[in-house]
């Protein structure tokens, strides 16, 4: 059946399996210390036009973000995300089990917004009492989010100058990087994004690789013994190669950036089809997710044909169906899906 | 240049890249509930004679360890382990960061004895204030150890009647279990350590895979929510299916038995090697890890032409080598290092 | 001055002074192994008409909280509670420093609705991915919750069946007990509380005590090594008498509820005076804590003779204010205060 | 019946307890921003000569311990200490339940040795692998020990030398201060004791206080956020103003130094007695804790008629025996037990 679930239904881009094929037999140390790794980060800083950052690959996205956010944070402090950030409520308290809180705001089209936390900080700050406060420590955010939407530019430097402002860490999570910076409505460049905010991670797992996501500390400010923490936190991979080359092929000849594209032109031509069809969206999406809301007896008819998720209700009878594409996606499952939407 | 350096050097056999190749286009379902996994576990099943275990996959052995240990022993208990244990000094903390003690008794050859953990378990019941201790609720060893010794059938019995008595469960770190299993001195099978312990992992990474673990635990006996329990650890690999079909290749056809075999026909030919050229052991070991002591000048005239490590001082003129061999150390390697020692 | 800032700004009620010289060069076990603290337990048990109960005495609230909390939960479980919440806002993430996450639900007048409860834990059970969520293990309420409400007899038994329902405890904090029991419209009695929850604590730091809380476990279900969990937190006293000896003066002819009824006495003239003067109620509060609505610059002149504090901003002219009665309000304070309002 | 089991068994010193009356209606601010707490960090500033110093005053020893190494190791590190330390095996594992490893090295006599701790760190530094280690972050010693020994000045200077050395923290457990620094064998001043260490506490609960430790910040170096992380620790006190009055007390005209005295007396005469008596000592302890090796039967003669511990076995047949006394042990408490002694 074809399948619009999820952008990690699938193995991994052919370049990826046809290097390790060829690398495979190769006597290499261990933790990250390969020339693989090194060749890898030295492609990202170029990507990034960042010289001097700092670039740790980690397995997956919620290990990431609970290495990132807990050595990040001091012991005392919590992490603002949206009420929908990936780390609010999909990653099964991670966040705390690290001893933090993570502190939620109202969103707004997946988004989190640069005045709430700005009231949230000076609240914070004015408050007499705040020692008795878990102190807002940094501010997490998701691009695209977790909603398929995008912060624009404005938005972005809005937040980063509050973070500025109040002197704490913005971090961003690119578990979809790739599908948010090659939407037709992105207005930022992955330097420009890796200037505004303090570390964020490249989503390997979602984006045509096996697995792997890569931390990037934009101004050399990786935490000391990172290896360390990463470690005691169980995410030190001990064939750190197998990150280093994904993350080489991914980033040799703009293969991370076509995937990318290509996902999102399938992506839009879903969308074209549901508005040519009438169809009603649950918000706005420019990549690579789309959210419908669909009768429940149209979703179950649908899913005869299509493989896909609901993601909540909204009444009794209509629930939001997520029609998420993927570097895997083909013309073929986009064809079909759209044949299928026609005999709603 | 040829490498003794450590059993996690090269990628994987071939036959996991094959299959990995095979099915990469897949589309199938997140987070080890695909059928690669389901098919794993039925080997893993049927070749430790258990129908009844459950099992799960994880990425790493120190996320293995601390995952497993977290989620069997309550919030105040900690685990008692050799000083020499993985857990004890090698794992960066990873069990305290989960908020255990790991108690650590004297070593002999690598081993624990179940009288030191009888009398730990005995003045710990026996004392009047006990409940201003840690309570001793968990019993770690590491088959083969990390000397490369094997515990006897009979001391395994010893430890697993200690554990017995005292109502905890026994757990078997087995990062390195094939090459234990496969010792031409080993006297158990797997079923049997299967039966004797309550849980126990069979170690991948270093024995053929490209990187997975699989904990077995032996009695129906995996903690309940325990998916949410390794996502809270960042252990819940979204693309689970690579860990299934890894496993699923390893339990097919004895691949895992045959490729352990091999590393310890390779291990015995360098054991005798050195034997024969009347080298000085710093313990007997009976699998794919060999230990010498040496003197320092002849250490590094030999890593002219061998990779290999240190493993600490002997005194300020002698050092213990080690020796590893793994799944992919050819016959020629073993040729080179047998030739190199013969001009120390 | 006056002082209303507070229930915690005076040391406590003489007979326990009176107690403590009087047993002073007691010799006596610690730990809270000594004769008073069995005295004080029984006491309790025949208050709460609960002689199943398991006491455990603390220090303070903060901490109190934590210890049940982390203890009752498995390691995955979240607790659930209003926004305002104590343990949501106040405790500088104690909560999560134990590695649970806080699961903050709306709150009506200070409360935590059943129906929000029943909706939280429903769409946890009916979401297919719920493993990838945190728990929800326990409800956590405050009677009277930190704005002086009450829920009704009504509203415990429709909290306390939602947690019968999905099988987790109910813990009510009962920093201020006492001044809830002993408001005009509490609808319920101590042993009916006792029995509706699975846990509650009898709060002392605030009614009359110079410290100490008393965690009461309703079903004999303290958990196992309930002094070495408190003990792991920091949280075991060395001298336990000093908390046996505490509450055992307290409910000794019924000197709890006494001092607890004068201080909702003296709130209640202040409120009669309040309304009686046309001012602007924030909430209706029936117990010893009373928020009004007032304008900044009528704080400031209010507070050249009487001490309280602000509790937030209405708007930019107006703020919260919060007058706190206690076991050591007096009448000349209470006239004192009604006079300095009649010239606002 | 005469006791010597530990130095906790009685209340408090009757100036503490007159002047908890005096000051018992006063109203006060919490969480230690009252003029008590002012005026006795600075007499303790005074006693310490150390005017830079940073004060915070907590409950009891095990929360201190635990909130002090927290908040100054880094997250990854580990923290030093005598294999007999009171935080490697005395407190149900608080420090680990915080994240962090406690090291245990060999003691000799109670105490850790300089040259161990040097071998230790620089095995660390070396070892080219040590970032799979945990960070040896911290020094923890008691003065006096766990079992009365002291520390001479020569050997403090050699512990802070290695700390300096490795830039590492000295961390002091003075829950028996005042029973170390007035003991005939101490050769060592409190302000030279503050100069040698990072922080130290000044026990209070075993010291003629009701309850209620001293952490000293000696170089103005008190972390960041220290209340915020003292109460998420649980280990803020509402009602500070207990913790101050007790020790601005114990800190008024040498109260705490003459008490200590006053138990070192004791002591003395004991252990003059037992020498006189020829019983065997199982190590020599010039201050209020004594210890000698005792037959099983005449262990339990004596405690027919004293109270006292028994601190392990040395055989089948013998115990070692502890005796402690305290500021609160009179003279007859100590003719008793001599008087006892004779006719064993």
């Amino acid at each position: 059946m074809h399948s619009f679930e999820s952008d990690y239904t699938a193995g991994a881009r052919v370049e990826i399996l046809r290097r390790l094929n060829e690398t495979n037999l190769e006597q290499l140390p261990g933790y990250g210390s390969d020339k693989y790794c090194e060749s890898a980060k030295e492609k990202i800083r170029a990507a990034c036009d960042c010289p001097g950052a700092d670039i740790f690959f980690m397995v997956g996205g919620t290990q990431t973000n609970a290495v990132v956010i807990d050595s990040m944070l001091p012991s005392y402090g919590g992490v603002i995300a949206a009420q929908t950030g990936h780390i609010s409520d999909h990653e099964a308290g991670a966040i705390e089990f690290t001893g933090h809180k993570v502190i939620a705001l109202p969103v707004y089209d997946g988004k989190l917004r640069a005045e709430d936390v700005w009231m949230y900080m000076k609240d914070y700050w004015q408050d007499a009492s705040h020692q008795h406060f878990v102190y807002p420590g940094m501010v997490y955010i998701s691009y695209p989010t977790e909603f398929g939407t995008l912060y624009t530019k404005r938005e972005l430097v809005e937040l980063a100058s509050v973070c500025r402002w109040y002197n704490i860490p913005l971090y961003i999570d690119g578990a979809r990087l790739g599908y948010g910076l090659m939407s037709p409505k992105c207005d930022i460049t992955l330097p420009e994004l890796a200037q505004l905010c303090d570390v964020f991670y490249i989503g390997g797992t979602k984006v045509g690789a096996l697995f792997g996501e890569a931390a990037v500390f934009t101004k050399h400010n990786m935490p000391r013994y990172f290896s360390t923490i990463a470690k005691q936190h169980g995410a030190l991979l001990a064939k750190g190669r197998l990150l280093g080359l994904q993350f080489d092929t991914l980033f040799t000849d703009d293969l991370y950036f076509r995937i990318s594209k290509h996902a999102i032109n399938m992506a839009m031509q879903i969308r074209d089809a549901f508005d040519a069809r009438g169809l009603q969206f649950y918000l706005h999406s420019p990549t690579n997710l789309q959210f419908l809301i669909m009768e429940n007896k149209a979703v179950r008819a649908l899913q005869q044909k299509i493989a896909f998720h609901t993601w909540g209700k909204v009444d009794e009878e209509h629930s939001v169906a997520r029609f998420a594409t993927s570097w895997s996606t083909t013309q073929e499952d986009v064809d079909a899906l759209i044949d299928a939407i026609k005999t709603l």
